[in-house]
């Protein structure tokens, strides 16, 4: 990270005797105490984490993915074994899959990457890449296999089963928080404004009161305020927007631009029916429900809108990946802001002509579920394939 | 916070064109967003926070208390009226209460500063003091009204009903969560080790196994379990400590060290009899409880051990605090590490030489509560006394 660490060296008037790094990951930092809390077998595995700023001086800011600050969560764990850090990257894959996929809607590949673009230190680096509507693919989630590399650097030992002294094994996982969120705004998002899944929405369910005249208005904000006490005692997060100054067509539209997901529309119409309107922020279509069935279908829509979201997400991202077999066909690709999948000969001086030749597109690695078996030849220098690997331009 | 404030200089091998400041606080940050964000009074009030590390270049760190950086909630609110801020700064307070005092049982004083201690920019500061074993206060929490200072200096300001232009009036609240855990930590804790209150630990009971054969194994771990499975389900923190390598004795041991309210010791006379241990940290005392009415009782004991720390704390708070009417009184009191009351002419120049007579303590400020009534003279000068303050020795 040398290049891209900021040097505190004065406070208020005076200059320190000791420069001070602003931390762009906190292994130094962890693992220096490391070194002082494992002393045997029985302190591991050890599983640490903070969530804390962290500073990188990026020539370019992207605002919104990345700033010069970011927030992420960094994990460190270390371990007995090899086998048991491998078993911990994979949990870390798993975590992110749960969430990331499960809870948030958002597609990715994880993917090893190749050896020239592994985090310093670790033996591999295994990292989830989404790709964002513009067709450029973001990182947004990593593990690294440390190996014993940072523990012989900083002297990370303890006294096994077997009373001899041995160096820990680690892994280190760093989710990034922004970049999720990022994520989650332009993939689920439309023209209308922000699009939540509903269990991630601070306002989950917003109330409109529609009325005109003066004497409807505290029929409607009565029934308003009951219909909102329900949901709130089953543990909903409801807003009643009675503002006096804003329309009902107003309030729609700002509801909308801020992704609420379920909206209830309740007028003189409503309260004579029995019948309630609702709306969903994904579709924008509205439906009738009778006032018993509310909490029931609100609950259903909630799986309705995230499954709707997980469709549509992945269904952009899937129909953008493609094969390619020869140099036109990878250059086009690139051009139409796909993620290309295609052999490839492992040499990092065929990704460097690649990369040159793309205006940017970088081998992202290869995929997890990939067998390790491939015929034929590298897509770009003909030579014989070694791997299958993804190529993407990126963030 | 000039000569506290850190300069970033340099990014990796270059020198920056312009040197950046690590925030010592969020001010400026929030403030110019704000001049964008209000327009008219239908924005007010704007009440925003945000929990982030802040950097500060104290000369002495304090380990565990406050070291170059810390995170801190800061919450920095917009309002029409002076009013609704001074409402704001009473709600602070009130928060702080609920939730330092009534969850935490850190007993506190809630001061008006003098004004020449006051928050840089503020009309007024109040500040949460509470006193640590050692007999030094700790500002934990402070809460500001900032009139319209700030509001001139970023040019803040909204339409109001009345179709005029005005400046908004500010207030900002910094609850020191460092801090505030520094005084759980000092405060509740024993030469054993920490003391939790129930509601916050993050382990709240803790289930020892105890079996000396080989053949009891089975049937203690099995209870073990079964337990535990109970105060999961009714929503508990709980953790069995099944380690083979350490006795019963250690991990008592080591679980009170760790501030866990609860054990539960289950044996084989346990198993037998239907009556469970159950020992409080707080009281360090044992008791037997039949098994069907473990849940009921441990939060009982919940309450109880709350109650029990709170009380501690506030005789502790209390008694420590004395009224003083000389200058020798004041001068032996701060030396047995007491907090002063006393009468008070109200000039920084007598706060100074109280200071430097004292080698260290300092006027903290005048009581909330006080009806702000007076008679007598300065307890340090003796000239006529305008105002009744607390003075002690500070973190």
């Amino acid at each position: 990270f040398k290049p891209e660490v900021f040097w505190v060296t004065h406070a208020g008037d005076e200059k320190l005797e000791r420069r001070l790094a602003l931390r762009p990951t906190s292994e130094t930092a962890f693992y220096q105490m490391y070194s002082l809390w494992i002393e045997s077998w029985r302190d591991l595995p050890l599983k640490l984490y903070q969530s804390v700023s962290v500073y990188r001086y990026e020539k370019t800011t992207r605002p919104f993915i990345r700033g010069r600050e970011f927030l992420w969560i960094e994990a460190h764990d270390a371990f007995r074994t090899h086998g048991e850090a491998l078993e911990q990257v994979k949990e870390d894959m798993e975590n992110s899959r749960k969430v990331i996929w499960e809870k948030l809607g958002i597609p990715f590949l994880f993917l090893k990457r190749p050896k020239w673009d592994k985090f310093a230190g670790a033996e591999d680096t295994y990292a989830a890449d989404t790709l964002l509507p513009d067709g450029r693919v973001l990182q947004i989630s990593s593990t690294h296999d440390l190996g014993q590399r940072f523990a012989k650097a900083f002297e990370i030992t303890f006294v096994d089963k077997d009373g001899e002294r041995k160096y820990v094994w680690q892994t280190c996982y760093g989710p990034g928080i922004w970049r999720i969120v990022a994520a989650l705004i332009s993939i689920h998002g439309d023209d209308k404004g922000l699009v939540l899944p509903f269990e991630v929405a601070p306002i989950q369910v917003v109330i409109i009161p529609i009325y005109y005249k003066p004497e409807e208005k505290n029929a409607v904000l009565g029934k308003c305020r009951e219909i909102e006490g329900i949901l709130r005692s089953k543990g909903l997060r409801v807003h009643i927007d009675d503002r006096e100054e804003k329309t009902p067509g107003w309030k729609f539209n700002d509801w909308e631009l801020k992704g609420v997901p379920i909206r209830i529309e309740i007028g003189r119409k409503e309260i004579e029916s029995g019948m309630l309107t609702l709306f969903r922020r994904d579709t924008r279509r509205r439906e009738k429900v009778p006032e018993d069935k509310l909490y029931n279908r609100i609950m259903e829509l909630s799986r309705e809108i995230l499954e709707n979201l997980k469709a549509r997400a992945k269904e952009f991202f899937e129909s953008n990946i493609v094969d390619v077999d020869s140099r036109e066909e990878l250059i086009e690709a690139i051009e139409k802001r796909k993620i290309v999948r295609m052999r490839f000969c492992g040499r990092e001086e065929c990704a460097e002509n690649m990369r040159e030749a793309t205006n940017g597109a970088k081998v992202r690695g290869t995929p997890l579920n990939w067998d390790g078996k491939i015929d034929g030849v590298c897509a770009w220098c003909g030579e014989k394939a070694k791997e299958l690997v993804y190529v993407a331009k990126a963030y």
